[in-house]
């Protein structure tokens, strides 16, 4: 056996097979980055990086998985898959959440086949194998066995956080701990939309052709929002610019925007919400950037005239015209709650150049569909947005691929692009190193 | 030229691209395998495995091509493709069965293109190359050409063995010689059942999402045949237990088959038929199991009621109620010979991901479709049962890649998969030695 | 960091990441290459060895991407996607053509996405980065943005020749300098169809599931053309046949096939064109083949008579009986220009087993559809020919992955087949060493 053989300890399985010369290669890459210019074309493309990048990024962090709102009942689950894993995500009798992975530890098999669903005890398809909801083998019987150690084989757990009624789950053996100082920043914020009194309105499933980090990277700038024409309603078009550079046929609206501001600020004084920008996106193990932050028209919702989209108001809140409380975590999520609903949105990898995005729309429990909204016109503005991103992580990552790329230069309105990437790159260079 | 482009000569071409490191990593997860427990993750993933197992397995041992019903006339020929290699399998004209690459010698195209057909000589497409049924080249004529020599440029020949109508190829240079030992311990078993004078019913074709190891593991265990409810008919639900672990809801089942393999002894002694379980799954180069089992109810065949599909009985068998003589080949194989039809099953690999699974049901030459046979009936048994297999491997298949996946224990029922195990890591382990 | 990230210059991006041991593999795949047999099986299915191909051919030859026929006028662009490239191809205000590499200088998207249409600026869907016809970048305006230079910015450019009407493109810093002697040897010949003065008649885009080079190979012999039978009516059926080879049935075509020679040799002299062949197909860096050969029957086009299919006459020619002037150019392309109409071909490599072969049919800029051409008479010939071209191509990838397949003989009347994988080969063994 060659040495190569026993490789670092820090190396996982799924780097595991590449050569010492390769991980030198791609830790040189990441070495090689230029500040203030997007990645190299083989961070978007290059299979040995997606690996490390699952192994790195999705693999050590926390990610943010689901809300309550999808497992409402004690016995609720989702299936979440991402990269290689698949996880259950389960709702428990103690009205806390369980993350398993799932695979069975006898054959390997799924356990939970559906993406979601209820169950008590869950059942292997394979062999019968039964797990409790905190993942312990409690049946397991084979023909003739007498012996068999059940308390050996329970279903592998993964770490998890349930903030505001967010979940996010973590498969590191020690996930990063400045997670909980975050959530304790971030909860108030989110705490009185109430998710747990929400209920999910529609689910997306979109399968974008494009590397995660291409999906990340669009949904941080507002730079391209000439390509949403429906979103564009509802963010003032002064977006990036400031009291200095805002150009004067903008006057008028910056003014609009001012004002807005200022009613908004009024507001969450009032009903003690809170509302300044923190932004933490690259300075921190858990980056995140969360504040809220005013519509344009009526200034309640995303809709055309800024008016809700849906009747009921979220949670105690009490008062529509709250803007938009808008939340960014690295490394796979965002986040829009408003007065009357509640937008979450994920990004999951599923190979170097595939990144499912799952958007779902959250509205209070006891708003009823056709009296209290209407669901095409819920989900109109970002199902169209996110049609239209789908097409633009798609054109840069078919230009990726060409050796004519070479990574560009990031506006001043793309900083908090700039300030995912640094992120990236930071915590990359720490796994590999 | 650095000393790796000399590669050992026992590294064929499938190999031929890795690295010396790379094999001894391979070589190395093969020694560190756990004994009594499942594969790890790669085997049943990882690309360099697959062609590994493409050289050291199907390119090395014997392999079931399919049996003298699919080519019953001289002429007739099959094409069979596992992982890279495409053969052609030949009825010739004298009786015997010739099998030759499917590779035309002048640019490589294939030579015969359909599934199964009749032939004389065979002329490749292209640019019409003949050959004869033994390969010879016998016409190459070009414009202008003259001092070709087609002796030179025959089709590339395997090795084939014709046993009780089973047809089983060989790519190796020298086929493993212990399997003719084998077959003079199978034949007297499945010979009676005549091949010969049967003729094919229907064959299945299901591509199944898993690694061939696991389309072999889940065939060599009935511990998950609770999953099987149309097959439990035919099967006694004591599979696997024994005098002391039989528990007493079943001590009637059991009295039924002590009963039944009374009456299967008595009828094989009176036919002369052998029926002792021989079993030598992972302890010699053809590893293989034989056994006459009695089936429950009218113990004639795969029926709900254990009664006959089809009314002609096969070859000079006296008698319906003659159970199951089932047989397991390493690396690719089982087979089921009743009084009244046979059913063979072989596992051709596509790629690490990706199984091939040939089903083909045999009745008497005789018997007549919607007269001695229905043929959904005849079929019903097991094309469900596969179905149902095609979920368990592919529910596994998904499982092996988390990075969550580790091996798990085999039960004392499990022990055939654990013998098809010990035979596949042996046979690995000698050749990449 | 290890030596080994340094990778030599003449390392490009597309084989950066293989190991040293890799292309030494590579190269001494290269090195011993059979003379006069085809070659090895990687050479057709292994990815490093495509990517090679890519870089060592396709980024660095002189490849045919269209004519002016498909621009015809200023504005008008195609956009030209082989292997990780994707360009486009403008006829720009000067009446020249610009090819500039089709990936913003921002965030990498596909700037264009049609395949083709008509531009003036050129506008990225993404955030509206806008481009001069030069790749000039002309606007780059984003919010709150000052001292940005958009003078390092521009698309990239890739270097262009229009020859007889016909557009070729390098990727390289410093492409083929002998290409401008071939193009003085082959554009008397081809000139005086007057590409400019055509339109596109009809175009036909094949994905064929086999390597460029096997589509290569099999449109430079027309050995294999007895699977043509509408091809065959064109050609005369001595092909590759001489005056001692010709047999006595044939004796009679041979003869027409000489009066047919004269005739047209007694044309071109009379109208000042010329017909010898010249063929330098591994001779040189731009290797080529041009010719004028009669075609059977009325010797005027390729349908079943040889009568014309356009009854437009092309450029300034003064008689449709001129047969077909074809030319082959390395790596990519090959052309047949008659009285009538011209026909150009492009393979275009997507894969290690994947080609797109475009073949464009071109007739008069008067010729009206309907009246003085049907499309389907016009292109039945070589619609045909392509569909069965596709086929070849497919059996022989196929049988290439065989561990049996192995480099089989060329034939004397395949020597052209031969030139190319020569010249393939030097061009390779140059730019890996």
């Amino acid at each position: 056996m060659t040495s190569t053989v026993n490789k670092p300890a820090t190396r996982g399985r799924l780097t595991g097979s590449m050569s010492e010369e390769r991980l030198d290669e791609i830790l040189a890459l990441f070495e090689q980055r230029r500040l203030g210019y997007s990645l190299d074309a083989p961070f978007y493309t290059d299979r040995d990086i997606f690996a490390a990048d699952m192994e790195g990024i999705f693999g050590k962090h926390w990610v943010f998985a689901g809300s309550l709102a999808e497992v409402p009942e004690p016995g609720d689950y989702i299936t979440v898959d991402f990269g290689p894993y698949s996880l259950i995500v389960l709702h428990n009798d103690e009205g806390g959440v369980n993350v398993l992975h799932n695979v069975c530890r006898h054959r390997g098999a799924r356990v939970l086949t559906e993406s979601s669903g209820t169950t008590g005890n869950m059942v292997c398809g394979y062999h019968s194998w039964t797990y409790d909801q905190e993942g312990n083998l409690v049946h397991a019987s084979a023909p003739g066995e007498v012996d068999f150690n059940k308390g050996c084989f329970a279903l592998k757990r993964a770490h998890s956080r349930v903030v505001a009624g967010l979940i996010f789950v973590s498969m590191a053996a020690e996930p990063p701990e400045d997670f909980d100082e975050v959530a304790k920043i971030f909860e108030p914020y989110l705490g009185p939309h109430e998710i747990s009194k929400t209920k999910v309105a529609y689910q997306q499933q979109l399968i974008e052709e494009g590397n995660w980090k291409l999906v990340m990277e669009n949904n941080r700038e507002c730079y391209h929002c000439d390509g949403h024409p429906e979103l564009a309603c509802s963010l003032f078009p002064t977006w990036g610019l400031t009291e200095e550079t805002v150009p004067t046929h903008l006057a008028d609206v910056w003014q609009r925007n001012l004002t807005a501001e200022s009613d908004l600020r009024w507001r969450c004084e009032r009903y003690g919400l809170p509302y300044e920008v923190i932004e933490e996106l690259d300075t921190r193990v858990q980056g995140f950037r969360i504040s809220r932050e005013p519509l344009d028209g009526d200034g309640e919702s995303f809709s055309a005239s800024g008016r809700r989209l849906s009747k009921k108001l979220l949670g105690d809140l009490r008062d529509f015209r709250l803007g938009r409380c808008s939340m960014h975590l690295q490394p796979n999520s965002w986040f829009h709650f408003l007065g009357d609903h509640i937008i979450t949105f994920s990004a999951f990898p599923v190979s170097p150049g595939q990144t499912l995005v799952r958007t779902t729309w959250l509205v209070a429990d006891d708003a009823v569909e056709g009296v209290d909204y209407d669901l095409d016109e819920l989900t109109h503005t970002w199902k169209q947005t996110n049609i239209q991103d789908k097409d633009f992580v798609e054109l840069c990552q078919r230009g990726a691929s060409s050796p004519a790329y070479e990574p560009g230069p990031y506006m001043k309105s793309e900083y908090q692009v700039e300030a995912f990437i640094n992120w990236y790159v930071q915590r990359m260079k720490e796994h590999l190193a």
